[in-house]
């Protein structure tokens, strides 16, 4: 893990690292010291690291409840190459919805391709970050929508670290990385096997993923403890006190 | 309006009162003077105004949020005397449920029967109780789940004093009064007519509402703010965070 360069504003020690050539940037308290609750977060679809959507989220976990943060590009994504595989998939798939092909199941198989990058990626990452001094180990949250759903469950899947997570604009069809499909059967076993809290948004207006889709994503979830809030309005337009939401679910269960 | 007693404990003064043969009950801060926020509760079917799950939830009001709090108990519950009507109707529909018949338009059509004594005897309490000065003419939040739905839903949809609701645990066939029907139609007309803010809560596993019955009349309520959270577990086991939340939610919108 390489620090390339580090500023401070508002509280906030902002911190760009780069870890087996995967561009990151890790956000703690200014001064931090000691072991702390860590939120890493999975952007969104054509979006990075440094994402308005996700900074804002991030600096409120900072400074509201102490926590750290950390968010890495997505392979094909912010300050990582293009990558020629994935720009011809995005091509073949924008020809078949164009011929009549249904979005959610291309995109489930193209999340579950990523996936399969990511959640090792990402445990790395975790690796790494709790190594610092003013990280440390201690419980791990996850938060991430629409590809951040996507990659999201099999990450949370896949690492006992991770004690909470908030997840959401995502469908049944998410990616299986074990399973090596975007299939039905497959993300059921991805979600089946999250046992953490979660809380889980759905946009009832969603344009991208069909009510129903996100319904049964949220009912395949194998946690005791799952909450699911839906409000109205399309994708991108989750209300603001959804935020002052997600803050108290991770206080109450990282803290 | 006629006060019977009044005690006072923890903070929370209790008067006991009976308004044109209605019994109710009043719950203010202790000492309080001028006016305030005043919650009306809607028990379920066959609780009362001094249930666990209302008067748990009242003081919670009343202490945490320094809200007035009243209670009444619908007809053919609590203090009032059994009616013979209903309880006819009651062993009438058992017979039908037993005779293969589905329970939730049984139950509709029923509440809508109730909901047309309701809705003027409450819009009556709420004249009575803001006239006092410990609570004033202040805004109005409405809570209420199972029947406490079927009957607040046709309640917040007549009643412009009313400024945000927490509904739930109920389903899209509830009664509007005005169309003297449980019908689907009457219902989502009178869901329809709700445009205050909502909380709506779900049981993801409700064995008395079925769960498209729930989406149905959170997907026909008009308010452009609506939230619902949706959590395991049966009918009567919404879990305790969700208090927290209400608190929040009434806090935001009447305070």
């Amino acid at each position: 893990m390489r620090f390339t360069s580090q500023t401070s504003s508002d509280g906030v020690s902002e911190q760009f690292f780069t870890l087996g050539g995967i561009p990151g940037v890790l956000w703690t308290p200014t001064d931090a010291a000691g072991t702390r609750p860590l939120i890493l977060m999975g952007h969104g679809g054509g979006q990075h690291k440094k994402a308005p959507g996700i900074e804002f989220r991030a600096r409120r976990f900072v400074t509201e409840c102490d926590f750290a943060v950390v968010a890495v590009d997505v392979p094909g994504h912010g300050d990582r190459p293009k990558d020629a595989e994935y720009d011809r998939i995005a091509t073949e798939n924008a020809a078949r919805v164009a011929a009549g092909e249904e979005l959610a199941p291309l995109i489930a198989g193209f999340q579950a391709m990523v996936a399969r990058r990511t959640v090792p990626e990402w445990r790395a990452v975790l690796d790494a970050v709790q190594e610092l001094d003013h990280v440390g180990a201690g419980p791990v949250g996850y938060w991430g929508v629409s590809l951040g759903c996507g990659l999201g469950v099999p990450f949370v899947a896949a690492e006992p670290r991770v004690r909470a997570a908030v997840l959401g604009l995502g469908g049944a069809s998410v990616p299986d990385p074990e399973s090596g499909s975007g299939s039905e059967s497959g993300s059921e076993s991805a979600a089946g096997r999250v046992t953490v809290p979660v809380e889980f948004l759905v946009q009832w207006d969603d344009e991208r993923v069909p009510r129903a889709e996100s319904l049964a994503l949220f009912d395949a979830l194998a946690s005791a403890e799952k909450t699911l809030h839906a409000n109205p309005g399309k994708h991108g337009e989750i209300p603001a006190f959804e935020g002052d939401s997600t803050l108290r679910f991770f206080t109450r269960h990282l803290s």
